[in-house]
């Protein structure tokens, strides 16, 4: 293995550390369960994992990869706050959302060349991108993959303990 | 700049991102702030920040830079449950190390070339690094880059918001 393809897969082995728990935790949870508030007044569960879901799908516009595959998930969980929207998701269907869309990520993650990964993403012009070519791909995927960090951290709250 | 620098500079980028936010976050609490709950009965704030200080500090001697330079945070912040040890550092303390310890391994993270960032950390063995090429200092700090941000979901809970 190049070190190049060395320092992707460090990458893209922090996206799966982070996304497999993440899967588990939500789809180990009732569609009762998920209508549980991470704290009360706020989030739902079922919200935090149909945001996440809709964040990862806006990766596909963002990345070049074409458009997103559930642009229903926008409205419910992304462009308007928890309980805004009275037609949702249920739980399984959040659940399907969200594997169909991170194995499509995922498909596309394992088959780009280091010429892929580094090209540019779509909200930065040509001319921008030449003053700062780290405006890639590959940072994207790192930093989102904080992103559902971030939340998972507010859901794993509902679990007993400290 | 070569691929693998882009490439390396995409995970600091993503360090970075998130960080400072988080930097920002802590630093604009006072002492009485910092002794919130983000919940009732559950962490306060001046524990999650020095749980993540703590942690980023293990990242000295799992790197191979030395031994941690605080490691009076990790029975206060780590080893044991917040309000376990009666007592830990003000938040004015906190936030001397958390700075000290970042600023330390940001000089490192900028120093290190490739072949120094693809060194293998130091729980893994040289046989197992043979056929496990991943686990080196990059995947660590992508990965340890999701810590920080699973906390400060939580921490931002304190918030007024959704």
């Amino acid at each position: 293995m190049t070190n190049e393809q060395l320092l992707i897969q460090g990458g893209l082995q922090a996206w799966k550390f982070n996304e497999d728990p993440i899967d588990k935790f939500f789809r180990a949870l009732s569609e009762e369960q998920l209508q549980h508030e991470i704290m009360p007044g706020r989030n739902r569960l079922i919200y935090l994992w149909g945001h996440i879901a809709a964040v990862n799908d806006a990766l596909f516009p963002l990345l070049g990869l074409g458009p997103k595959m559930y642009p229903e998930l926008d409205p419910m969980f992304l462009a308007n706050p928890d309980r805004a929207v009275q037609e949702i998701y249920s739980g399984h269907e959040v659940g399907r959302a969200f594997g169909e869309i991170n194995r499509a990520l995922w498909t596309a993650f394992t088959r780009w060349t280091t010429a892929e990964w580094l090209e540019k993403h779509t909200s930065v012009s040509d001319e921008d991108f030449v003053r700062e070519p780290h405006r890639n791909r590959f940072t994207v995927v790192v930093s989102r993959n904080t992103h559902m960090a971030f939340h998972f951290g507010q859901a794993m709250l509902t679990k007993p303990g400290p």
